[in-house]
């Protein structure tokens, strides 16, 4: 059993991570941070959680270190990387779920981020924490930087045309995001009279994490978010145009052989959009490919749990991974449908 | 007061318009018929209706041009030729809600809906229903083919840039449609338990009411739509790159002039996203212009309610104009929020 | 047209008010007032309305009472006596939409509210709102309480069986609101993902609002609201032992007589479930009786509109027997469905 | 490893039961039946199911019982008896999720469900699968007739108060419920733009699980079910008057002790409502207790997942027994929140 600790765990994400470290066979939760909630009950701020009661610590880096082998940080951004380089120090592996570490470009960062990188000698020796594109970086890695939903959705569905120099630019992503990617802080767009009945774009061409998907993509892309009236999951739909002319199942192929071995990637026949609703609670990204024959354009979907596959769930499957278990130890569950 | 009929009143689309001209100052119903319905009283099965009670009646072409100067006909596509050309002969205007007009040309409309035009001679008397670019038109029509929600949201929010020869291929159009737009009869994808939570594409590169915007706007388009969980309302996300280039603020001048004095357009500054759940109940569409600097790519929004601006309330607007009266009679109403 | 003012006019029942007058014939919104918003227009707070641009002040009383005759207050509980008496000093009526003037026992007030009652002289002059029950008081007041959703639905459900004493303890009134019935202010429990596929009661015999339906009832109940994932409406169901023995039809009767020439109270058929679907946006009140005979328990259920019958709309009733206009002036409307 | 069959697998409840059995230790599902769906993958029906790939088969006693030693038959009322009989004789242990076997009375059944019971010689051997208060039965038993959710969580919440003898009637249970309670079909009541934005109720005095209730309690009661807009979830609300007077805190305790050890009984503090959101995917049943000291009325309140603790869970839970297992194998993970 691997002692593990979870830093900032009063969010959705760290909830989420949580439920999941519960269930998991080799590990065990030895502490659970919360400034706000030092002294509760984890079940108190977490009523659906079972098992063991969990109570919240105030963050104190050495006495966390001192009990754990390895951390989660489920920090905001900007608010991790000074816990990061103190766990690393003491020798500890450290999974963020925050951005600090996602973009290899500390300048890059700064322009996004609005602060200059917070600790920028620690970018090089982080992987990005997306398995399917780096799983020998996070292999070896002691510091490994989760990508949100965003990112995650949308470079898994675009990855196949990179890596075959596929894509053309325009590339236009539109994602539809449920409301717990924006957190557990109410706030009047997220306030259910506002967000029921409603959809809305936000942060147009002004996404925090579109940097991501371009570092990962290596192509310049249009990035739109939505708010759409569901409390978990995420569709993005890309379009591109393609280098090479592809039919939807010469893509659906391509996308199949890519994705081949994957544990937690399914690839749908063309044309059969990916549904969030069949990935809820579980840690798959449903992917299709299809080519609008009239106009050339590509159509790339992405489905998944923000939460999970989106968060949580990505952030075990590192886990796993630093740890030389199953990549797929604890994540087997099927989603939770209807 | 002019007396109206309504035939194929028992879906969402012929409840609204009975709510719109219950409350009309200068219209009275006189027939409102359906098969399905016939002999009931039409609260029977739409209860939230006010006023006088009205009795569904079984569709019968001469007696219902008997009692009305015009009539609105919410029939299924391919269902509407018909009963349109028996009233046009009859003397009456015809105000059509089904698709079997929209299209100019009859062979498109048999590639797109897989049957021979059923009137194709009627075509060219047939105005295209949106007020905002056929406004002359439809005053002088004895035939009207009113848009559905796909085609309103979309080609408002493009029209400014096809009139300006500003639109370049590829152009994409993302929309999202609440499930009353599916209409009212049970089916698997629109049961609560598989709609809730829920958001998909369908039909990529197929929806029926693709043609009408490539024939409303002289360009091929990529059209997706998803259904998200929501009852009412539609947001289109419209993506181009423009002939020449514009700023946001530019191109929100340019979309201000265009729309200046139009009574159910209102244009948002640019960055804002319009929002359906402002628009429920009434006869706006919002729209929106955003130039992504970073990319060039130019985003055009459109919100609006599916079952108003995106059938009856459109359908009214058309009837004042085809009568006479003040465009924006019995629709001034604010919309519902939240 | 008379001059009104809405103070306090930023939350839902505020903006709700908006809406209805907006629409209304015989009046003209002279002051909207909000602290929060002052200098700000209406429509950037609330971009539904349509009509023409308002603007928001700050309170001023006298300013306010200079420029209108009759006043609606939709403040919070204890903080809209003191505006009331102000107003009433300077001889303008006061349609009050806080809970300061609904009961008649000052020393009830302080029970329930906490505090002592601000302006106990100005109690016996206040009609109670419910214009089915207090048509006569409210018609000659200067001052009005409107009761808010729970009350109204509750007392509505159970009226004829006090009229016709009975109704027998113990009363049971089981209340389901959608979540704009607690206000516009973000809070934990109206956070999307939380209030999202969730139902919880609350305020367990403890509701403020329950010491005027036994004021109204003449008897003692047992309350319990819950909140459900929807934005408005609401659904009571009451539960009740008669007096006398009556079967499901008989009681339908008599709620068929007492309800008789209501133009908002609609009697369903006995066994027929109320539905706030079909009163959304509308100022109907929808009411059944049935009995069930094997255990001889009556139930009693009645659904309306939270933000219309359950406070603007029934404001809007008030303000028409004030002026002596017909009582549904402008507000006549259906119910948006669906 | 004990094989398996599901029959009846492709309403939402089989597919549930699939979701639970694939990842319980000690099972493999070696058959799975539908009619409708022979020949078919099971994910092509539930695309959220991870694991080994199944197929359907259309039923085939005899094969069916060859293939497995336990049979779990979700099969619509009335329809079960018959198949359960078949596999008794065969010596295969019966887990049936329908209401055949539930009522000890076949004249009840007959009264209540319209016809005469297919299986009366059955009744006497078969154990109501509520473990919480029949578990030895269940233990021994080879027929288990696991209850739906209205009436596990109905009685879960006054079964102490049965057992205490404290219970008194009037006894008034209104209870909502997500919409899966209601099925797969598709009918109007569940078409999203119907169910959303909706709540009602539902045959009042007349709902078939109603016998089941009274039986457990020894009482009569009145029972209302409501639908309410959400997909998954329960919450029961009884209210009745004590035979004895008690405080809240004495009938927490009461409950407190009643439910000690039981491992899928969580007993939350007076006044705290329970909600059905903590117990998503789980198979929990969380109560509360509170006593409303004014009016000397008890308020006794359930949530459960209406799928897992409402039937499929408490199936599994009831095979662990059968099995001799430890009874919560397989169903210790956390609920899904948000």
């Amino acid at each position: 059993m691997t002692n593990i600790a979870v830093v900032g765990a009063s969010g959705y994400v760290g909830g989420e991570l949580l439920r999941l470290l519960l269930r998991h066979p080799q590990v065990r939760i030895t502490t659970v941070t919360s400034e706000q909630h030092a002294g509760k009950p984890v079940q108190a701020v977490f009523p659906n959680l079972a098992g063991p009661e969990l109570v919240y610590e105030a963050m104190d880096p050495s006495r966390v270190a001192a009990q754990c082998e390895v951390v989660f940080l489920a920090l905001p951004h900007t608010k991790s990387a000074g816990p990061a380089a103190a766990f690393l120090k003491a020798g500890r592996k450290v999974i963020d779920l925050s951005a600090d570490f996602r973009l290899r470009s500390a300048s890059q960062y700064e322009t996004w981020y609005g602060v200059p990188h917070p600790a920028p000698d620690l970018l090089p020796s982080a992987a990005y924490g997306l398995p399917e594109l780096h799983r020998d970086a996070i292999r070896s890695a002691a510091l490994v930087a989760v990508p949100g939903c965003y990112p995650t959705a949308a470079i898994l569905s675009l990855a196949p045309l990179a890596r075959h120099r596929l894509l053309s630019e325009p590339i236009v992503i539109d994602a539809k995001s449920g409301i717990s990617g924006a957190g557990r802080t109410p706030a009047l767009p997220y306030h259910f009279p506002e967000a029921n009945e409603s959809i809305e774009a936000y942060k147009l061409g002004a996404h925090r994490h579109l940097p991501e998907i371009e570092q990962e993509l290596g192509a310049a892309v249009t990035f739109t978010p939505h708010l759409i009236p569901m409390t978990r999951g995420i569709l993005s739909t890309a379009y591109v145009r393609l280098r090479e002319a592809r039919t939807s199942d010469q893509l659906t192929d391509l996308y199949r052989e890519f994705y081949k071995g994957e544990p937690f990637v399914r690839v749908l026949p063309p044309g059969q959009s990916p549904n969030p609703r069949h990935t809820r609670g579980a840690n798959y990204c449903d992917v299709s490919a299809f080519v609008d024959a009239r106009t050339g354009t590509a159509i790339l979907m992405a489905a998944l749990d923000n939460l999970v596959k989106g968060a949580a769930g990505q952030a075990v499957q590192s886990l796993n991974l630093m740890q030389g278990w199953s990549e797929s130890l604890g994540l087997q569950d099927s989603g939770l449908f209807p």
